[in-house]
């Protein structure tokens, strides 16, 4: 189990979401928090690659400020809809509009993760296809009021009131919330096995 | 939204689930919580013909003892795995037995939902398709030790250490969390229409 492999190990969390760090409670892993602040590369259309990019980035970037035996776990989330990547909105006009795309339709979550450890970078992405409930003018306006759509990509959050819109999904759960955790203990099996 | 539907009701949760109260608590919906000791019925084989029956039975249950201004919500979920219905496992050993069983494979989690208000009972029920990982025998004996898997239909819970099994999903996340709230929401939606 993760909590297992990484017991004896100095982790650091290279984000500063508070869901990741929750996804880490729930996991029983202790890290450190250091959010990587690296600047954004908006010349990727490719979700994959951009996710990739960014979760590699984030971990290099601490990487190059602490020991290299320090295991260093990054990620990257983004909501892509129609060809259009949805970062987190700007301000409540752009959340109402994220959303408003959002609803009675699809979209994909991707998200990068990246692992640090010694001389190693891993790094792996997960995709989840999302469908949305249409959702009327008046739980858009509410659901805005909330604030909860304004830290997060594609302005929802599926682990909260945003709850409520999602008919269903196709995929990794754990990934929409930002962490995606099956595919996380894949990589960190495999380069710790590559380590020994 | 969920919370606004509800914010002028007395609101009974008729279930001991620490996980629905956590659903409830995230979805700001504020409740008492009443758990309806009802007599499991065996006799039903149709996974949708038992959960729709318990959950109707829950609120059955609790509306014999209250005013009927309060509006009850009831819900019963289960684990179907080759035409088996898994529920709570017995001990530490069935609860091995049931995660092995799992292992490398997919199930279906089911959930029975209702409503009783005022002389109204609705339900409805979601199923949501969970394919595991392999989990190594090591895995399956750490886990057990965690104790996670002991109150839980099938012996997993996919908001704790069970995440990290879990390959995918389809459907919807909640539901096998333990109570489907995009589902929940437009049954409550339409009764409180039609009680209008």
């Amino acid at each position: 189990m993760i909590h297992n492999l990484l017991k004896d190990k100095k982790v650091i969390l290279a984000s500063a979401s508070p869901r990741r760090k929750k996804i880490f409670e729930l996991l029983s892993v202790k890290a450190l928090q250091m959010p990587a602040n690296i600047k954004e590369d908006q010349s990727y259309k490719n979700p994959r690659k951009l996710v990739l990019h960014h979760a590699k980035n984030k971990v290099r970037h601490i990487r190059s400020q602490v020991d290299n035996d320090y295991l260093i776990i990054g990620a990257d989330t983004i909501v892509y809809h129609k060809k259009d990547i949805l970062e987190k909105p700007r301000d409540r006009y752009q959340a109402a509009e994220y959303l408003t795309l959002l609803s009675s339709s699809h979209h994909y979550v991707y998200s990068g993760i990246a692992i640090a450890y010694k001389n190693q970078i891993v790094s792996d992405y997960e995709k989840t296809k999302v469908f949305f409930n249409e959702i009327c003018p008046e739980d858009i306006a509410e659901y805005v009021n909330t604030q909860e759509p304004m830290d997060k990509a594609g302005a929802y959050g599926i682990q909260g009131f945003g709850s409520q819109f999602i008919q269903k999904i196709s995929g990794c759960y754990f990934n929409v919330m930002g962490f995606p955790i099956s595919k996380f203990y894949i990589l960190l099996l495999n380069m710790l096995k590559a380590d020994q």
